[in-house]
């Protein structure tokens, strides 16, 4: 499929009518998560690379408008506005691998009109989905508070591509290794995963399948011990890796039943068998609130593998993400509702100690002890940098996650931070606000068109004013 | 990244064991949802297409083994035997759009050892997903009762191809659209959508707006009338549509606020104005439970655009999938554990009068009223048919559908069938389940290593035995 056609249909409606109308004025969009999901102290930016890769590379071939023109049900000449068209914007973001709040831009577009629209779904996709998946990881690290965890969730996510980004997602957070060759291969995390069930299955016995496992695979081993009786697994594993000279590095894998008890006798069966560094690998179901409970349990679990839950952040599977026009051709736009306002302006926020973070107007000067957030990665529809690496990725997640409250970092019952504005970005919203409700009371009848249209530069107002 | 390395390394580290150890027998490994998840009464048979895609390309070439190697650590020409690796198996599966139920295969894949194991995850990953996301759309097609549903998930799902997938999978299920515009070209699905807040914004205000829009927009015109006041966008929209001549074919759409309401009062306010025709269109956080609230208070809504929830089956984001070996060279293979069994050997499932499924085995004849789920649809790593077109899938729904019992219908507390087990498959299960019992007590000490050999055919016994 095009990236291209990989859009909203009104994405290109709008566009068109734009184009038609010669609305090809600068606009500038804000990308945002409203609210966190419950039971979430803080997000992590992630997707930034993928939205980037498209904005540079889009271009609206021939194909392209002969599908959007097949969608509307016209000839495709009548759109031949949109032939061609690319982004040529500037984008300002949040680099990968920081840790945002709610409300807080994570990227900002500023391009004619029809660009900045047309880019809305594929871009609200890329960093909503790779943020959701970075900050669930996040989680199960903090949980792990200083164990290895890595990434087993290939099989389940939504897509194989989905689960290429849980690979990488998890490693920009400090996940230790992630099951899937593929990502590993492309991002330079270790590969793990042994054996499954079914190996030993496929043997008379379990010491039959470690012995023949062994001879194929040299070095350390992780054997997989819960095929029939988890304490007899160990036994038998812990026979052969001591007849083999093989524990050190090696490892036994429990994946079912009470994971704390069945470490705790496996410790002690490996230390018996005299294997004290023979380590315990955990698997299956798990994720932050598990690996939690295990860590305070005390089981002696060297590393955690997650899956299911974390590659589709299960407990919360989506963001509620926005993707708001904040100015159109110099002036500032502004969404009121009674339970929510979106502030007007292009924007820019200040990290100050302890994410107590500023949001501010983008031209304004930062407070002495904050720092942006939002940086210039694209300009002319280029990008204006090398491409990040991962590990300047991970960098910038434990540099920002030293810096955390630690309510925030909580796995259960965390407490957010909340970003406060700056005095000039509530001056201006309280200004505008001001304006709309006099010309445009959100109960009252509507304004006539005269006096709507002399608001010009501060509606729109009360977008979605009144639950009802 | 190589299809062939989107895999977890431990399907490598087995393959290339049973490929040293000469363990090339013939394997059947059988793919199934263990349970349904909550609030689902049936699932819908999907993604065979992408997995029969996947399993007739797959090919192991020069650089996956590179990327295996550099996963373990060992040089390349180690893993020869992998080198060339191909799938040469026969496929039995359930077409898409199907219904089935917990327990039955949808999917047996019959071929040398290495080749069933190497393709675990990228089957499951594809069949579990797609699976999840048909069965989701479902709900809301059977909430709507009759009203046309859309799809607008694309930007919140897992990345822009499980965008696709959604978009596809609702058209599967009878969804009458998409906002995907690659999807609908794909595919064939009329796409859909017109304008959002932002386009509204730009303009002075809402009538500017929506004269703008039908400018460019020929014939029937969707007016989204929610951007400051609905009621009175309603009424703008239908002086617009009157003063135009565009009423036919036209429609508003509700985005925000008590749709059922406002659905009534734009329904009286559209009939006040003379445009019975004109339709309304619902959207805003919607999925099966709110439609079917909407429904049920006989809301005039007359189309219902889902988006978030269904693209992501926001309350149950992954299925309970397995992928089992069921034979080895002969040998029926089982499972067992105190709360469930995975029946040994490969299977059909005979679909009977009102979903009383019957799971056989696969040489069983059906009984006098039962036809056969599975469809073999690939012999020799070869596909046996023409790749199905999505009106095949739709018209299998449908007719499945038409079948199943009201109480599997339900949105809130439905009831799924439980498909039962033939004489035969019981029989055999009780069989090896009564020889591992003599040979393998779960609970008591493992047997020694030649009676465990000795009951070759029958093991493995008691995986996940005990939960403790």
């Amino acid at each position: 499929m095009s990236e291209a056609t990989t859009t909203d249909l009104y994405e290109v409606t709008m566009a068109l009518s734009y184009l038609r109308e010669g609305m090809t004025g600068p606009a500038t969009f804000s990308l945002f998560v409203r609210d966190l999901p419950p039971e979430r102290g803080f997000l992590v930016a992630a997707g930034l690379d993928s939205a980037l890769d498209y904005l540079s590379h889009l271009r609206v071939g021939p194909e392209d408008v002969e599908d959007f023109a097949a969608a509307l049900h016209r000839p495709a000449d009548e759109l031949l506005p949109l032939r061609g068209l690319e982004f040529t914007g500037r984008v300002r973001a949040v680099p990968e691998g920081r840790i945002v709040l709610a409300g807080e831009p994570l990227l900002e577009v500023t391009a004619p009109l029809p660009e900045a629209q047309l880019v809305e779904t594929y871009v609200l996709n890329r960093l909503g989905h790779q943020t959701l998946i970075a900050s669930k990881a996040a989680r199960c690290v903090l949980a792990a508070d200083g164990r290895p965890v890595v990434d087993f969730s290939l099989r389940r996510t939504h897509g194989p591509q989905a689960g290429f980004q849980a690979a990488r997602l998890g490693a920009l957070v400090g996940f230790a290794g992630t099951s899937n060759v593929a990502a590993a291969a492309a991002t330079g995390v270790p590969a793990v995963g042994t054996m499954a069930h079914s190996y030993v299955e496929a043997f008379p016995g379990e010491e039959e399948a470690f012995r023949a496992f062994a001879r194929t695979h040299p070095g350390p081993l992780t054997l997989l011990v819960d095929t029939y009786d988890t304490e007899a697994g160990v036994r038998v594993a812990a026979r052969v890796l001591r007849d083999l000279g093989r524990g050190p590095g090696s490892a036994v894998r429990l994946d079912s039943g009470d994971l704390g008890a069945l470490a705790v006798r496996a410790r002690a069966l490996l230390d018996e068998a005299g294997l004290p560094d023979v380590r315990i690998i955990a698997s299956g179901g798990l994720d932050a609130y598990a690996v939690d409970d295990l860590v305070r349990s005390r089981a002696p679990i060297d590393v955690f593998a997650v899956g299911t839950r974390v590659g589709v952040s299960a407990d919360a599977p989506y963001l509620d993400s926005a993707y708001k026009m904040v100015e159109y051709d110099g002036r500032p736009v502004m969404k009121l509702s009674s339970a929510k306002v979106t502030a007007p302006g292009p924007k820019q926020v200040f990290r100050r100690p302890g994410c107590a973070d500023v949001i501010a107007l983008a031209d304004e000067r930062p407070p002495g002890d904050g720092t942006p957030l939002l940086e210039t990665v694209m300009t002319g529809g280029r990008r204006t940098g090398e491409r990040p690496t991962l590990d300047d990725g991970r960098a910038r997640f434990a540099a920002d996650l030293a810096g955390l409250p630690a309510a925030a970092r909580r796995v259960r019952a965390p407490v957010a931070p909340r970003a406060t504005v700056s005095g000039r970005l509530a001056a201006l919203a309280a200004d505008v606000r001001r304006r709309i409700d006099e010309r445009m009371p959100a109960a009252g009848p509507r304004p006539s068109r005269a006096a709507s249209a002399a608001c010009g530069p501060l509606r729109p107002a009360a977008h979605r004013p009144v639950s009802r």
